[in-house]
């Protein structure tokens, strides 16, 4: 059993700009040399969400759109405080979680034919990203 | 430490229909032999969820209903591209995650009395499922 | 690689009652001689939740208004065969999750520096509470 850690950076617009991160956490999988186990994937920060999604054009307006309604832009208390106007980028990221944990085998995730991870970016403005990606397994 | 891949089958009806899955998890965990540790447990496609709840039949429907009040079916641009009628299902289980880590102590999960682990399956037709199982620990 | 389980306690007033438990886990791992690895935060019961926010009193009051929002308390068929009127706590935890999954290194965990890791306790009634620390690394 070991651990390995990488990080993969991101140039994000925000306004839930989504990303699908899915070959990228595949590749470091490979270079890792691990069989079977676990990777951890968590963004550095609390306006950004993990999770997975079938990642084609359609779905990914989908989810810009559901967070508008249940979650819209506003005046929020943070906002009051801080005048950066993002307490809907914080409260959406609260709700969906900064991290998502998915198990490997033979050195491959273990995902659905259309179920790709995805890094939502639902700050207020563009971002440069750090996403860790903590391995492990055997 | 060592790593343990087991997999669930199910067969669904869909549209919000949940499953006490704690019981298979435990049955999973006392074959492996394993002490001490973390259950992660995920379902492979982009329309199901894992999460706990208390396992009873008023809270069952009350999950059911919540999310149709939340992320109603309707006319996504999901389902204007595939057809399928399905991007609430989609919406849904990217907002609930596809995964759950659980720790276990003396090869027993610790979750609370009224704490059971759930699937759920969002999609809107009868699915047949598989769950991982990736077990880490000593 | 080991494992190492530690266990917080907390008293809440319940009602969407938030903490800072950043500290807490910090020293945890420090006291354990980790250097890399994951811990797996779970709260035992299933009327809380684990997630990060910025911890800030703006925000904190955020998160308690956009839940009595989206998941008001209410009559739910949980609270008609129970009594007990927390129908909408379960929801809320069942949503958001009882379990966060993150990542250290050098014995650190890896978060931003306005990302704390929160427990909510969504419970209608003070609670004294359980939070497992499952520590795997090296």
């Amino acid at each position: 059993m070991k651990v390995k850690t990488e990080y993969l950076k991101l140039s994000t617009e925000g306004h839930a700009d989504i990303f699908d991160i899915t070959e990228r956490i595949e590749k470091a999988l490979k270079n890792g040399k691990f069989s079977n186990g676990i990777v951890n994937v968590s963004v550095i920060g609390s306006t950004g969400a993990i999770t997975t999604c079938e990642f084609e054009p359609g779905l990914v307006q989908d989810i810009k759109e559901i967070f508008d309604r249940l979650i819209p832009a506003g005046n929020y208390h943070h906002d009051q405080a801080w005048g950066d106007g993002n307490g809907h980028s914080h409260l959406r990221s609260s709700l969906v979680g900064p991290s998502l944990t998915i198990p490997f085998a033979n050195n491959k995730l273990i995902l659905g034919t259309w179920q790709q991870v995805i890094f939502i970016d639902f700050d207020n403005r563009p971002r440069q990203r750090e996403i860790v990606l903590q391995f492990l397994g055997e």
